[in-house]
């Protein structure tokens, strides 16, 4: 029986970063990974997603410049689209991440890791021991509820066949208006599909705020996205190559295609959690240091634990968990956590938040002061996101005086997300966010509006 | 004679902030301007610059995308630019300027202000009281230093006449490489004409970090701006519509064009500083909340005072001094004011930056970590600034753990600045910093390479 310090089970961006700050602590390291080492996120989900998503945004914002503008006299080239996708996920093959795992001494172990006792870990048939912890990094999976007739849907696709497509359908249905829906409606639609998107909850990304829900609704529609919001599929069916599926209005769309974008579950069913007197199937209950009550040895981050299906907050806790091995513990209450993450959805306009929305704020009983203000409704406005959507909300807490969340949405946000998250995390008061002075003319300018509306 | 609470002798980006911001808290406020509303920055400087300037810019980040790229086949068109420039500076008309004045009830007098004693101003015969407080906030105009033949030159540009072109020259002589001169050299460049750009120092861009000006400086070469540093225009004369420029090393350059960008100097020589006892010609100077000393009714802000030369500096001297005249003092030290300001040179690569340089850390005895990383070496970097110059430097002050300048270089990263002005402001210590996690896949792990490096 092979024995190493740590044993990571799953090479996804969390169990890589846990991996190798423990290796760079000087710890002997073993990873396990049955697929690709790099994860869900590299191959399937938020690279190959964006590289779909960015040559729209970057054309769309062009055409809004005049000068510029003339210049874009073709259309997206999405032969092109793919081949830089498949540049960006390596073709599926990983010998790219190899070194940086090999640069550090992981071993790497490739099967199916699972549990088989307190510190044992059993791979493709070989034993290991964790003599100080075992991390359990093994993600999630796409959800399928339990709607009348679709397990029996063959073909179906789900972030992975759609983030990995090798031709443009030329139809595209999606079941699920959250962030995989919404982002594979943008990219598919310009890339030359007719999508549907239905969407049971009312609104599209429901746990955004209502403005960018509306927002994107809106982008998505101009460009001939059939939304259908407010309607649960409830059964599904499939003959000659062709799928239907009918919504609790007695309604029905078809396609060749479905996607199935209606959440996901933590891959724990096959994890041996049994072995250590847990359950199976469900999210691993965790601490504030990514530490499994009662089982000192065992910790589980990213996905499998529940509390933020963000590759950034997996790689968040993956410091956190081997910080915490190391003999280092940094708790990780600090108000943009869990479900208060930051986040960012890459449709154009892109939405970009962190802390609380209106409706969480709501729910935790805070006392707020909500400011609102149009991304590109100043100077920098009149180069970046000229004239398109977007609105910027900071919720301010009336009591302390701080920023408790940020919704910006608009042509290119993303990179504002930070100042805002710094604000929150850092406890910044507004008495002294006064004196940080964003630049002109940026768009950044929208913090000016907000210390103007607060008062100060 | 006419008295209000406030006069205001300037109407540009700091006047106005401060007369609105009077205005708002209930006093009575003449603005005094006798050119445009809105002042240089508005029409001959920020605004029309970056309206020059956006189109490659946006332009050449499509061409860096796969799938996009393949959308242009044309090239920047120049008259559209000059036309979106034109609708940008309203045609020099500021009309859509007032409304925000008489909304809040400011008198505007149009006419060249100026002190003729302790509270009074006197404007086209006019002469004012102010009750309270006079705020001077003329700006600054451009510097011609003792270059011999250099005031001879007849139809000489500065940014004025750069900025408001109504063709593009077929070629252009820039003296000086500071921010004017490198932002022209790149829009005079790119939309048409051949660009030569003489810098005294040895480096364009001089007060920022070493690796800016490269990328700046190998950028403009890419295209074919003519960059000569290190050599000093000692002569400049003029013979049948020919500009020639003799420098320090015997050699010369010529164009039909001169723009000269050779630094600004405050407008303080007919504002009758004399009639208080002040010296005219020179910066006026101020306290930390704008307050001239030994005259409790007098403040200057903006171009004027010297601390600062940037629309947001002026615009927060504003606020400063607003709400000092309405009693609430918010000191201005907070550790990135007057030269530590933040400010984003709008070139491609961009340059921003907030607080300490290497150099100005040094000169002020600090301690430091530096912490270097690419803007695009990461995985946002696959999708935004690809394979773009970039460059993110994290200044950390060794003792107090606190980043203390930060500057960052790559292709549209304005908007990143105000992330660390918020720390640096804010005083965010980067045991703190590391539960501000950036979004994946976004530059903005810029922030996680930092806190790796500092281990922490």
């Amino acid at each position: 029986m092979r024995s190493f310090d740590v044993v990571v089970i799953g090479a996804g961006p969390a169990g890589e970063v846990a991996a190798g700050r423990l290796a760079d602590g000087g710890l002997e390291v073993a990873i396990v990974e049955d697929r690709l080492v790099g994860g869900e996120c590299s191959y399937w989900a938020c690279m190959p997603s964006k590289a779909l998503l960015r040559p729209y945004e970057a054309l769309a914002e062009v055409k809004r410049i005049p000068g510029a503008a003339q210049a874009v006299r073709g259309s997206l080239d999405a032969p092109a689209v793919l081949a830089r996708r498949d540049e960006i996920i390596h073709d599926l093959d990983d010998a790219t991440q190899l070194p940086w795992l090999e640069d550090r001494g992981v071993a790497l172990f490739r099967g199916h890791g699972a549990l088989t006792g307190g510190r044992r870990v059993t791979v493709g048939g070989e034993e290991l021991e964790a003599r100080r912890a075992v991390i359990l990094a093994g993600g999630s999976v796409p959800m399928f509820p339990p709607i009348e007739g679709l397990d029996g849907v063959e073909g179906a696709w789900t972030n992975r066949e759609a983030t990995t497509a090798k031709e443009i359908p030329e139809r595209l249905l999606i079941l699920g208006g959250g962030v995989v829906g919404v982002e594979m409606a943008q990219a598919f639609q310009t890339l030359g599909s007719q999508v549907t998107l239905i969407e049971g909850e009312r609104r599209l990304l429901p746990r955004e705020e209502e403005f960018a829900c509306a927002q994107v609704t809106d982008a998505l529609a101009s460009y001939g996205v059939e939304i259908r919001t407010g309607q649960k599929a409830t059964k599904v069916s499939q003959s000659d190559g062709t799928v239907t599926v009918t919504t609790s209005d007695g309604t029905t769309a078809e396609s060749e295609l479905l996607l199935v974008a209606l959440g996901r579950r933590p891959s724990t069913e096959t994890l041996g959690l049994e072995s250590v007197g847990l359950e199976p199937g469900g999210t691993v209950a965790v601490d504030s240091l990514c530490r499994v009550p009662k089982h000192p040895w065992l910790y589980a981050i990213g996905d499998i634990n529940g509390r933020a299906l963000f590759t950034h907050m997996g790689k968040y806790q993956g410091r956190l968990a081997a910080d915490s091995i190391l003999g280092h513990d940094h708790a990780i209450s600090h108000g943009a956590d869990g479900p208060l993450s930051p986040r960012v959805i890459f449709t154009d306009p892109q939405v970009a938040a962190v802390g609380h929305t209106t409706d969480t704020a709501a729910r935790a009983g805070l006392e707020l002061d909500v400011y609102d203000t149009e991304t590109s409704g100043n100077a920098g406005g009149s180069y970046y996101g000229r004239g398109a959507p977007g609105t910027a909300r900071f919720l301010v807490d009336r009591e302390r005086r701080l920023v408790v969340g940020c919704t910006i949405t608009g042509a290119e946000v993303a990179d504002f997300l930070h100042a805002a998250t710094i604000a929150i995390v850092g406890e910044v008061p507004l008495e002294r966010l006064r004196h940080a002075v964003p630049s002109f003319p940026t768009r950044s300018e929208i913090w000016l509006k907000l210390l103007e509306q607060a008062g100060v």
